[in-house]
């Protein structure tokens, strides 16, 4: 399945698109970060980002969207920009009839390093490793973006669409596993703690 | 001068479309509120305020679009639709070259009433007097969006274009009037305050 992850923001707003097996192995097919100046306008920053967006979308195909769920945070003019472009984001999804799943971070964390709190360090270390890349990808929104989409493929037991979900719902995952993907994601997580995240914390 | 207003949601987004005269006498063209279901999951509700956006857009040919500066609240979920909503009124608007003004809800209030802490139904008694209007536009969406048309048009002094402000400026006014406009709207301020606004609090 292809996977488009998205980690929204309005200066820097990283874009990967990551191929995984139902073996759960998972390539990169590309990653970048749209980037939008400052001394633009807010509605032509939006413009440049979604020009970006589309032309991924356009170029990869990918089966489904992958957003991070974003909270309420202290800088109101960030999460001002980056609600504005999850929005767009969306839109633009689903005029494409792409399912779109929304992540928190702690559930990025937590599917890619066993650990809900890992640090963006541990992420960056873990995509890496789970691509088969030589380097970390720069900058953290790269990662984070890549993170996202092996996350959604994964929490999805690689089946397009199964994580439909909105943005107020609390428990995507419970709304939208089988007991099947349950016990595989259950699995999969004490396999992570287990080994990977320990691996990492060394 | 046509102006599109926008009281921007995901439950109920009010839009508004009206004429406004160098004299300052405005006239409605046009008002709707645009609803999404809450069943929907949220990509598709964005569609669904998209098109109807888009639709107003393409049928009334405005120039220029007011929408209200989206602060943070105390309800996050309630903040995130209207930043996703008005992140996607604000590139259908770009990517259509129609300039945006963002305007403060006081900043509205002031404008319409003379006074920046109005209640809604101060505003929307004005509202339908500026308007020549037998009733007040219902629900209050409704007159929010037109009561963001008339400010943006007097606030420019009905010249398009001339109030295009990024969403994080902190004084579009100052920034945007010339000393002929800002005597212009010293005098409107007064007036209202001593006529209308008055009036309207007996």
């Amino acid at each position: 399945m292809r996977v488009l992850g998205i980690d929204p923001g309005l200066t820097r707003c990283g874009v990967g698109v990551v191929d995984v097996e139902p073996n759960r192995t998972a390539k990169l097919v590309d990653v970048v970060v749209l980037r939008s100046p400052a001394d633009l306008d807010t509605p032509n920053r939006l413009v440049r980002i979604a020009d970006g967006l589309e032309a991924i979308i356009d170029e990869h195909r990918p089966q489904a969207v992958a957003l991070e769920r974003v909270f309420a945070r202290s800088d109101v003019s960030t999460i001002m920009g980056t609600a504005q472009i999850s929005g767009v984001a969306m839109l633009l999804a689903a005029r494409r009839r792409l399912p779109v799943a929304l992540h928190t971070p702690s559930e990025v964390k937590a599917a890619i390093t066993g650990y809900g709190r890992a640090d963006k360090a541990q992420v960056g270390a873990m995509v890496a490793r789970i691509l088969g890349l030589e380097a970390v990808p720069k900058p953290a929104d790269a990662a984070d973006a890549l993170a996202l989409a092996i996350c959604h493929a994964w929490r999805t037991g690689g089946v397009a669409g199964a994580a439909v979900t909105d943005a107020s719902a609390p428990a995507p995952l419970a709304r939208t596993t089988t007991p099947a993907q349950q016990a595989w994601l259950a699995a999969e997580r004490s396999a992570a703690v287990s080994g990977a995240a320990r691996r990492l914390k060394k």
